[in-house]
Order: C-alpha cells, then structure tokens, then sequence
C-alpha cells in the first residue's frame, strides 16, 4: 500500500509532538507539515533533539487553505475553537482527526453550554466519528472526520462501555474518580503549573464540571437502555503522564462476572488488557497504547468497583489517533504503535 | 504547671520520629525514654541530625516492665501485635497513647477478622477512648488509655461524623476514595517501597480489604442512625506526606448546607478548617496538624462530595497523640503543634 | 529581656513566608507587619492555612516611611533594586537585615558589573555587615545593616572559609559544582519553572555567569592571603529545598586533617555539623538552619573535595538571617532555630 | 540480509527489559532466548505488559551450554561475575556484548583491585573490543566480544576523548562530577532504593572510589600523550532515567575551539549532538540513544567545562549496545534505535 501523507495542526504541543514521534516511525506515513504559531520557523529537534541530523521539518503557521492539499490525512492537535475555525477547510482534500472536543459532542447547544463559546461547525457534527477505536471500529472504517476522546473519557469508556451495554450497570449512578498526571494540563506558563505547586501535592479539580463530563455521559447514555447519572472529579497526580480512574457502579452481577465479560469482550484487542490477579498502574502502560483494566469487589454487596489506567498522551490522545488513522485508512491497526 | 515525663517506644519508624518532633519542643514534656530494637544504642541523632550536640538520647530496647515507670504517658508507635503485647505492663503506672490499630475497634472480633491474629488485650478494649480529639474530646479528658485513629479514618471522620449524626447523608451508602503518601506504608524495605516502582506511577491497593475499612465504618455507625455501607479504597501516591480522601455520598440537602454545618460545627476548633471558595491540597497542610475539608456539589442532584486533606504523620498520627495528651493532661490543646 | 517588632517586607515570596514561620514562633519577636505588592489586602492564611483563626495578618504595600517606626527590626525579602531602594528609609528608626545580593559585595562596581543596573545605596556599604553568622559573629552583635548571605554561598562558605584561613587550600583555585532545589528561583510563572520541565530532569545553568560567583570570590578572598579563581556551577535539582556543593581543591594536607580541622573549628556550633563516617545529603537538613559538611578524599594525591548540604530557604535565607538577628539583639543564637 | 538471532542473558534487570524493548523492534532481529533465575518460567509481560498477547516469550534459566547454539549475538545483562562465568561458553557458537564491567579493563590486576574478586576469564580480555561506538567504530566490525562500556564512562568519553586526543587538555587533571538517576543503582531491593530515602534527596556517593573511575582513566589515558589524574564523583538525582556529567579541565584553548572542534569531529554521527546556545538536560535524552554535549567557559582563564547528558540506560547500556550489535554485524547503525 501506498504511503500516505500526514499534516500536525499544533505539533509543538505534548499530544502534537506524541504525534510527530508515532508518526515518524510510522511505515506508511511521511510528515508534510508541522504547524505552531508560536514556534514557527523554528525546527522540530528544538523539542525532539533526536531528530536533528535526521528527519527535522520546521513549524509552519497554520494556514488552512495553503496546506489541506498537502496531506491526507491532517491531525488537529489544537484547542477546540481552532478546530472548529479549521476543520472544514482541510476537510476539502484531507481526512481530519480533532484531538479536540469540537466534534464530540453530538448536541451543539451540549457543547456550547459546558465550552463556553459558540460551535461554528454545526454542519459537520453529524458527520463526525466518535474516535473510540475498539467501540466503533467499523464506523471508523474510511471516515473523513473522526473526533477523538478525550483523556479522561477514554479511560472511563474502555472499561464501561461493554458492561453499561452488557446491563451489568443495574441503575444508572455511576462515580468516577479519576486522577490525572500534568502533561494533560496541556504547555500552560501559570501559577497552577508550576514544580512548586504540584510537587508533593495532590488536589481535586473542577469537580462537578469538567468539560469531559458529558463526553462520558453521552457515550454511557448511548450504550445502555437508561440515562446514566454521572459524578466525575479528576484530580491532579504529580507525575508527568497517566490516567488512572477508579469507577464505582451498582450491579446485580459479581466482580468476577463483570471482569470475565470484559475479558472475552476484549479477546484479540492489542492495546487492551483485562488483568486477572493484579490492579492497574500508570507506570505500567506509560509510553504504549494499552489500556489496563479489570473489575473488583468493592467490600459491600451490589457495589462494584473498575480501574483503569492509560497514558493519557498516547492511548488518550496521539496513540488512539493514529490508531483511528490505521483503521481510516485500513492500514494494520498497530501500526507504529 | 509541672512538666510530664514521656516515652516513645518505637521511635525510629515514621511516626516515631515525628512523635520526637514534637515532644522535643513541647514547653511541658521532657522525653524520658525512646525504644527501638533495630536502632539501640544509636542516638536520634542518626536520623535527626539537628539533635547532635543538643538534647540527643540513645535508643533503648523495649522492656516495658523496666520502663514503665520512667513516664508519665507512653505513645505507642508499634505494630499492633506489639501494643497489644505491651499495653497493660506501661498502663501500670503510665498512661497510654497507642498508634496502632489495637484498641482502636470496639469488638476483638471485628479485630482478628480483619487483622489475623488474636486480640490478647481485651480486657483493655472497654476502657480505650477513641481518640479523635475533636469528636471525643470529653472522653479523653483523663483518659488513661487512648487508641489514636488511623491516618485515613482521621480524614473521612472528620468531615463525615458531623454529617452523618446530623443526618445529613441520606441513605447508608458512603464510598470513600483516598490517596496517600508513601510515608503511609511505614519503614518497609521492599520491592513495593523502592523509589523505581512508586515514582512516575500511581495505583489502588488493597480494594475492598484495607484494614482501616472497619474502624471507618464503626464510627461512621455510631454517629449516625443507621448502618453505613462503606466502600473504601485507597490509593498510593508518589509523594511522602499527605492523604486527601474525596468522599461520595447521598444527601437530602445541599452542598452549601452541608459546607455551612460542618464549618459551624468546627468553628473554633485550632486545627480543622472548612474550605469555602478552594479545595484541599495536601501541600497546603504538609508538617501541620491541620485537616482542611469542604463538601461540593457532585453535578448530579441527590448525590454530595466531601473533600479532606491532612499530613498521615502528624494530625494523621503523631500530632493528633500529641494533641490527644494535651487534652488528657489538661494542657492547652495547641501545645507545640 | 522584651519582645522586639520584626516587620517583613516581601512576606510573599518562599523566603519571606520561611521568614513568617520561623519569626510567629519567636518567644522574643511579634511581627508587627508584613508587606507584599501583590497580595496586598490577603490574609497570610492564604499561603499558611495553619494561621487561620489565629494569628493572621493581612499584607500591606511596601510604605517604608509609613512602615519604618513600626518595627525595630526589618527583613527584606525582596529583589535587591528594591532593597536599595528602601533600605534607607528603613534604617532610620530599625535595624535591617537584607536577604537580597543588595550590600553583600564590598565593592559597588563589582555589584553593577554582575547585576547589571546600578547601586544606588553605595553611602550604605561601608555599613553593611555580611551575616555569615558562624564566621562573622563579632562583627553582627549590635549590627544595624546585615547582608544576609546568598544560599549558594553559605553553603560554600561554610566549609571553605575556614580552610582558606588556615592555608589548606594550596593554590588558588576552587571548583565549586552546586545543586539547588527549586525553591531557590523564587516564585516565577515561567516556562522554565514548570512541572513539566524540571520533573525528571535535570541540568546545569548561569555556567561561568551566576552572580553568587563575585559574592563567594569576595569572601574566599578575604579570608586567604592569595587571591582564589573560582569556578562556579549551579546545577537545577528536582527537588524543592536543598543545595548540595561538591567542592573540589587542592591541598599540602590531607582529607582526613582538614575534616578534623573543620570539626575542631565548629566544636559547639549549633548549627554547623562535621559528619565523619556518612556523607551530607539535602534531605537531612531540610526543615533546619543546620549546614552538614565534610572533607573526603578525591582518589587523587593533592586534590580533596569538600562537600556540605543545607536548606536552601532557612540556613541558606531566612534560618540565618533570625539566627543573624538573635545575634544582633543579643538573645539566644538557636531561638525559634 | 538475513535476521540473526540474539539472546538476552538477564533480561529482567533494567538494562535487560530495555535491551528487549529495542530488540522487539529490530526488523533483523528475533530474540531467541531471555534468562533470569529469579522470574524462570514467568513471561516478559509481567514487566511489559504490552507484550501481552504478542511476543511475549517466558524467562529461562541461564545455562549458557544449552543455550549458546541458540543465538548469533548474546547480550549479558549480568553482574561482571556471572559475565566471567558465563562469556566463554556463549562465545563458542555466538558473539558477546556484555554489558557488565567484566571486560571493559585490559589489566586484569586491575579489575581485581576494583571489584574486588578474581578475573577468572582473562584469556578473553585481549580480544574484547571497548564498545564506545563512535570512538572504536573500526574494531567494532565484525568483533566477536564486545565490553559495552560503563553508564558514566559514556557520558564522560564522548565528549573528553576527542579533546584529551587533540591536545586540549593541558595538563593532566580531570575532574568529572557526574549526576545520575535512580535506574543505575539497578534493581535492588535496599533501605538505599527506597522512595523514602531518595525522593525529595540528593547526595554524593562512592567519592574516590566508584569502578568506573579505572575505566574512565584508562581510555582518557590511552587517548592522550600523558597520563591523567582523574577525579570522579557520583550522585544520585531523584529521577529514573538520565546521568549529566560536568566536566572541568584545564586547557590552552578557548571553549568556542573546543566546542567546534567536537562539532567538526561528530559531524554526521547519528547520536552525538554538540549543542551551540543551549546546555545539556537529561530530560531532552531520555529514552533516546542521544548524547548531547557542549564546553562553555568557566569563567576562569584556562579552565573550561565539558557538560554532557545520556540516557543511562539507552545510551549508557542497551542502546550503546544494539548501536554495537549494528556495527558488529554489517547493519545499518541507527536501527531500531
């Protein structure tokens, strides 16, 4: 098969550089363009300094209209008003995969409640492929506009999506206490971000209103037959990379039973792991794709506990959209990865 | 008033040199013995070298018969099995503040399910005041025998006893997710301890089967009308010092309500805050005897989240039995915290 | 003997709120003021929750014609333009001890030629005592302008002066490679002060230009009879408090005879500890005034290497600069230490 | 060409997963065998649990007789006892690259004055090639046993070796103050390896007496015209993977020639970077097969600064050691690196 080629909207950012280093040991793919406002003209082993010598393209400022027609296939690692300013113009020649929220949500009026800003792209909204790789592979087959979860989300929706379809979710309150490591803050220069505030610190954050929330509620809600109450609070770990979410459910069914179901869901799938006699660690799955998970008995009878870990740069982000690139373009699935 | 005299026995393990800490700079306590099987012989200095050249006492094996009377009030820092071992021959002629778990559930039962191993003390367990100085502050007055709370009961309880004797929770169910720091797990030398597999990750342990489990759920029981069903799961966080609990529970009331009470219910109290426009960190109560709290809204009606931090060695062990021997004695509460 | 007034100007910064701590457990000291630009109006609280219903004084602009005759002492805690700028007005009616490079360097060509703007107080100079307390104890009793001394230089110093006296450092150069925590920048909102670049990293920088390079020059200088070329390398540790110097020069002795030498010299210091067996490290001191050092040999005949470790923020700032002032009021040097 | 296939003897250590880690991508690669006595019987996925479900090949004891015919190339991932014990067998039907300090000093005496135990293989040093891959590039060819050079060498020789060769180091005197992380200690199961100790500390180790001082020395003095006093200090950085070097030396030259002179003489390597305005991180490195290096001014005449920075355990050990395995083979150099 053909090489195919790749533009990265925003690659000076942590999941735009993620995407730069799959994608450059990627045997299908060849980087056309890299763009950043910021660092434009500058190299890219000004960050990645292995590339230097090498493969070492400059950032370019994103222009749209000048570049969709240099690539097939165009990643928007960019904050979701850009992508909505940008999508349709790459849309025209390229397939387009939005590491934002723009397209996830399927209700504008949903988004611009909890984003806080108009959706200017309405019209591509149903044509948007929610990004989930193991949950709509077929739909992910040749689609041209695929929003890819979030962090957070992805982490929560491996794990539940199969036992809230299963109806192993017996009401419809779901607790998911997530903790986050920083690079999922995103490069900000504020207070907040600084080695003195998170360093042997942990804290709670936007709890009760998280952006990710109704990405999470809207794909519980789908998969099942009843609405899903949903509490989500991430927390902040002082760590560079990982999701760990520990996720609380009522169920009729046994630990066991739940965590067999996603074991044989998940037979065959190379990046999810159902794990029998140990729990999840961010450490374990840093720098792959996998996501790790299992079901436990929580010590009170109807309650039941998943865990789940993942990096959230890779399989929540870079790595899950190149994955959804391989399945697009029907290129093997682990491809680079 | 006169000067008491105290005695650590085991006093190089976490909780012990922070115990030291504090007696050493306590206007009314002059530290009369401290114990250490691995380390007699050794001074405190060894482990805190600003000790060297000032007050700097060696190490003593444990014989509580021949120690007995050289103090007025003994802290404990030992595992249980040992206070359960030496409790009574110190409670001869000293009074008694254990840190570990063994006086702390009122059923000996309760105790060897939960602990594996026979409760030899019993006849003790009538006459052990639970020791969470806020909560019990009249029944430590005196008290002789004082069973310091475990570092993850001390965060749950004190937002939670307040609210579940108001009757504030609604129905039974309360789900307690916490996080600690790695000075929680005590002075082990084991895989599980090395800096290789703690740092950069983050995982749950002991799901379902923590010991503090019953000693949450006992007081959470007699706080209240009803049974609680206490789902409890702890975490492990690459940090030294530090535990935040963030806690998941049914309520007729309302968030600000809740805040409201508990912040009036602790009016006045030296080392509870009631946060109102910020969350707790567990930086911001670092070396302090302090328990900061808040109770949020969750996003979904009917359901609340209380948010604790405090230091696991100080209000979580070492200033907590500080501040329960203030109380006993009759000294100002706030001595040397 | 009465309590003094301590104002605090820069009580925002990690040394001025060092200062705080230190200064609210003074016995002889009550702080009549403390001032900060941007958190004028705030409750100290806000940075120490511990403070909270207590004693909790709000931060007032710097007016040091207004603020003078509050105080009979004040630190400065600010950047050195500002202790130029204000340390007259102050001086007035109060002594001053300066934590900023403002009146360390005897020499204002010196100081305008490494700070690059001019000094403005030169009248001052001739006044200002340097606060190394161990060395220059004499000359701080009764001081009315004290220069603190910078953290990478009373780590150096510490060790060195006192070998530099004596003729043990055979020819005249010294290479000084430091490691600092990160609380020695100050509280930046920089790219360079965040999480994400100083966790798991680690990295030299001011190589050949670090202007404690003149301040640690000027003193070895003064206490040899040769001038000293120094080498000074400072290196960014992942770590919150701490330097640690490694120190290597060449010598007519041996390790073992310096160490004794340094030993007898600091016999009864209460703040200066000669380890014999073990080697310094940060985390030992952290929390205390106290400096750790020692003198090992290299592998090499005639170079030896000196190496001393101390908390950056209280022997290395705000530590000595009380410990300067017990001194220069004449009360116990290891007050509130 | 064909795939070869290549064993790794100890394959559970740091080195040994990491070692795996880039051999599993090695397109003329397939791993045959990995031992380790400790985990015999249990699959690589127990430590890389991406492997699960792919090539996940399960530990085997190491009976190099039984197992030499199995490989073309053995990596020994082994105490440099076991690597003497075992190299000869292996070397009969496969080549070597050990990873252990076993052959990387051509006196025997003095291994054994350093390590402490007899050379009991020193029938094999003449033919053993050290494996600094840009300085001994020729030998490497086609060499049959290769001593992969120490963590610390590495960062030291990259940069040194070309200058002490071209004559610009003036006298004999090198000091190497190197700081590295935690992965270097191996995996060891210590009250030295614990979180505890090393989080939030830093402290030197070994001083004057750490083996790689000897190795060190010899290829600096085999370099240059004379011999070299070589002064080498250890520490230990809170973090997993990284060692920076800071290198001081007296020279005739300016750091400007030096630094191009290293510039021109690793122009075009694939791993080498000398970098022109920015210094050395460790965190710029990690998980790459680069060493970046620079000199810059000391601000002394005539002693200048070499930093350097590698991953310890890419660079530093497996990734030196497939670069070794390219060149030994006929392969191009940077694959799978």
């Amino acid at each position: 098969m053909d090489t195919i080629r790749a533009g990265i909207a925003g690659a000076a950012g942590y999941s735009g550089l993620e995407l730069f280093r799959i994608l450059a040991r990627h045997p299908q793919v060849s980087i056309s363009f890299i763009t950043s406002e910021q660092c434009a003209g500058r190299p890219i082993s000004d960050f990645l300094p292995e590339q230097a010598g090498g493969f070492d393209p400059h950032f370019v400022p994103l222009d749209a209209q000048q570049l969709a027609n240099q690539a097939d296939v165009v990643f928007l690692a960019l904050p979701p008003e850009s992508s909505l300013e940008h999508a349709e113009a790459f849309l025209r020649s390229a397939r387009v995969i939005d590491l934002s929220a723009a397209f996830r949500l399927k209700d504008a009026l949903v988004y611009e409640k909890w984003y806080k800003h108009p959706h200017t792209a309405g019209a591509l909204l149903p044509k948007a492929v929610y990004g989930l790789s193991e949950w709509n592979r077929d739909a992910l087959r040749g689609a041209r506009l695929i929003a890819n979860p979030g962090c957070y989300p992805t982490s929560v929706l491996i794990p539940m999506l199969p036992l809230v379809h299963k109806g192993c979710v017996s009401d419809g309150s779901v607790i998911v206490d997530s903790k986050s490591g920083v690079s999922g803050m995103g490069r900000k220069i504020t207070a907040d971000a600084a080695f003195m505030q998170i360093n042997e610190n942990f804290r709670a954050y936007g709890v009760g209103t998280h952006r990710h929330t109704p990405e999470i509620a809207q794909e519980l809600n789908s998969a099942g037959k009843g609405a899903v109450d949903l509490v989500f609070t991430p927390h902040l770990l002082p760590i560079e990379r990982g999701i760990l979410s520990t996720i609380y459910f009522r169920s009729d069914f046994q630990a066991e039973e739940c965590r067999c179901f996603l074991a044989h869901f998940y037979e065959g799938e190379p990046f999810v792991r159902v794990l029998e006699d140990t729990l999840p660690e961010t450490a374990r799955v840093a720098h792959t794709n996998l996501c790790v998970c299992t079901v436990v008995p929580s010590g009170v009878d109807g309650t039941l506990i998943a865990i789940s870990a993942i990096d959230n740069l890779v399989k929540g982000a870079a790595g899950q959209a190149v994955q959804n690139m391989n399945i697009a373009f029907g290129f093997s699935e682990e491809l680079a990865l």
